[in-house]
């Protein structure tokens, strides 16, 4: 089964809102196992919302449009689509009492235009809204169902799962869909193709896309399901991790801080960070968490030399050698951070965000990570791109990335400018 | 001028990902006077893509595609195109010197897969990227033009900013349309409309929009060139600041950390900050901005009583008697850190970012903010919603904002649920 989505109104066009019941909808077919071919989004335009709906006849099984169902003159959705049709509006007693009792319940008087919501296609099945006053439509055309849906997301979404959901389900033609899915830090996109491909290739029943953020990519594979019962998933699994398991944080959905602090707990350990080039996102990061207060004792932000002198104990003579961004300062901003938070580990990051203060030998983007505990003290050296709220960002979770590796006892020399040195 | 967008991406078309790329460019495109009239989102299919670019044609005169452009076997947007448009592809050896040194920048060897970026249509125009290893292309076509972008947010940005917005504006046939933006912080959508209103619908040649954001509302005017000559704007704006202008920290697209900045610079002013519930994220928003290692001197992340009473003075006596939410401690917080780091401004937050943690006297989403100087301690109470990572940013927002008005001398007395108080 395919369907094509048709997203109407004037708004979306403007780049005033961001169509994201196009992305909802699209989402749970997906999981039904209904693919979206198409998703178009137009003006409230008789013309083009009925070149619209003829193109996705010819495509799609499943057609569905939201928006331009409200009371105003700009809303003509469904006059369009029932001309196109051929088919005529006629006035339903029981809907005007629905919309009229709706608004009595919130105390008003149903304006005039409303009445126009009582008029409805005489062969459409029609959708209640359990949260506003248009309904929505169904049509039915040679096998192919057309649903016409508000552009209100509440509404739209209460329909989808009170009704067209289940009845989509029901047609029992559709074969579910798995989803599987790794999450990846430190390592490009184009590395995992490189050393994966030939196993994608050999699977040709599994439909694998890279999703990349800027900080890691996901790695989502989907198999229908009487593919996956002819197949030896595990051992796939098994051949994945053994070429990039190292990289992969999670197969659920949850982020990097998240997977650092399960561990922390499992361990009962604590930890506390000292950032300079990062400027506190590590620490920000961790503390999106809920629950992090059990193991996140606190950090320091330290900016200035003095500070990381004053609090961390880093030693002037130190910083006059190597300079703030080097791999001693991180090892001793790692340890520092750590005796004077009481804690398991201490984490620190010292580098240059950039776009000035970099040099021919320590470029824009150059960070060190330093990760401390009770019996070891380690550095990274990373460079990363020319960006200061990017090589932010891939600091920081370069540093998470850090700590998870040594929770589970993985090397931590990924990254392919690292030099390998522990003080 | 029309404009068609194709967006181009399976995983656009799963729900995976929100088509934000389509709202960017469709509100710089009306900010030209540029019509958008249809965006189509397909998957990575060259016969789709082919189909929606012969339609585009028929109706357009600008058509941007994005997306399909990275190294890998499932992008194939350039292939199809240049086929569509009996192109054919050249390999530029600038191009590939361009993409291994953005690798070795990083440390890291090409890997072979990107040798494919550098096979270019060969009678496209190239659009420089200088965040990623894509170019962009341009292919013109009977007066009409097909800009050819990568997917991925950034890139596609730098390219319209850099040289399509430029080259449409160039083409001389658009009336100008000049845009005003007021970002303000701390007064909701639906209040800037109640005060502002008549002021908007005396002016029906302005066209007013608001963009909010969960950290403040962005209003924008649009207004043609024409009818701004036959009006006094100033006057206008005067109108607006007299009734919403302490909300408004600037009338650019900076953030509100860069202008915390610059009055501090101007000032000559230094500033050190300690969070609680905020985790680290003011200061990592105050890094976000280049230079500011000038004027911030560092903080800490006190996330434990005992680290508020080791690093910042906090009384023992204080925690017990009013807990470590409250205003006393926010006080003693500001004014620790600001000794600690010996600066100009001290800042604090403290609360309850939930979702557990809440109490009836004490909800989720209550935050304290302090703020100290040589001779002034303040602290505020703020009530957020309940959404933890949006407390954080709300308590963040507020902060800064609360920096930012204390150094124009503005009334920081603003939530409608603070108590005024000093220490």
């Amino acid at each position: 089964m395919k369907a094509i989505l048709i997203s109407i109104g004037n708004e979306l066009l403007s780049g005033k809102t961001v169509n994201t019941n196009a992305t909802y909808i699209s989402s749970k077919l997906h999981e039904l196992g209904i693919e979206t071919l198409r998703v178009v989004t137009i003006g409230d335009d008789a013309a083009e919302i009925q070149q619209q709906l003829q193109l996705a006849l010819q495509q799609a099984d499943v057609i569905i449009t939201t928006g331009g169902l409200g009371p105003t003159h700009d809303d003509i959705t469904k006059k369009a689509i029932v001309e196109f049709l051929g088919s005529h509006l006629i006035f339903k007693e029981e809907i005007l009492h629905k919309i009229e009792e709706r608004f009595r319940r919130r105390g008003s008087q149903m304006p005039a235009i409303n009445r126009n919501q009582a008029m409805v296609p005489a062969d459409a099945e029609l959708i209640d809204n359990p949260v506003g006053t248009a309904p929505g439509l169904l049509f039915r055309r040679d096998g192919k169902m057309i649903f016409v849906l508000p552009g209100v997301p509440r509404e739209m979404k209460a329909m989808m799962e009170d009704f067209i959901l289940p009845l989509l389900k029901d047609q029992g033609k559709l074969e579910p869909i798995h989803v599987f899915q790794y999450r990846t830090t430190g390592i490009a996109e184009s590395r995992i193709y490189e050393i994966c491909h030939d196993l994608f290739e050999a699977h040709p029943q599994l439909e694998v896309a890279f999703l990349p953020r800027f900080i890691g990519v996901d790695i989502r594979i989907l198999v229908k399901d009487s593919a996956l019962q002819q197949m030896d998933y595990s051992r796939f699994e098994r051949e994945l991790y053994g070429r990039i398991g190292k990289y992969i944080y999670t197969t659920g959905t949850e982020e990097l801080e998240a997977v650092v602090g399960r561990l922390l707990k499992e361990k009962g350990w604590t930890i506390a960070v000292a950032e300079s080039c990062t400027g506190g996102l590590v620490q920000d990061r961790i503390t999106n968490v809920s629950g992090s207060s059990g193991y996140f004792m606190g950090g320091m932000v330290t900016y200035s030399n003095d500070s990381k002198v004053k609090f961390l104990g880093v030693k002037p003579e130190s910083l006059a050698a190597h300079g703030a961004v080097s791999e001693v300062v991180a090892r001793e901003m790692a340890r520092g951070i750590r005796e004077a938070m009481g804690t398991d580990i201490g984490v620190s990051t010292t580098g240059i965000a950039g776009p000035t203060g970099g040099t021919p030998e320590k470029p824009v983007g150059l960070i060190y990570i330093g990760l401390a505990t009770a019996d070891t003290v380690v550095a990274r050296r990373f460079v990363f791109v020319q960006d200061r709220r990017l090589n932010k960002e891939l600091g920081a979770q370069a540093a998470l990335e850090m700590v998870r590796r040594y929770l589970l006892g993985i090397p931590i020399d990924n990254d392919p400018s690292s030099k390998k040195e522990s003080g």
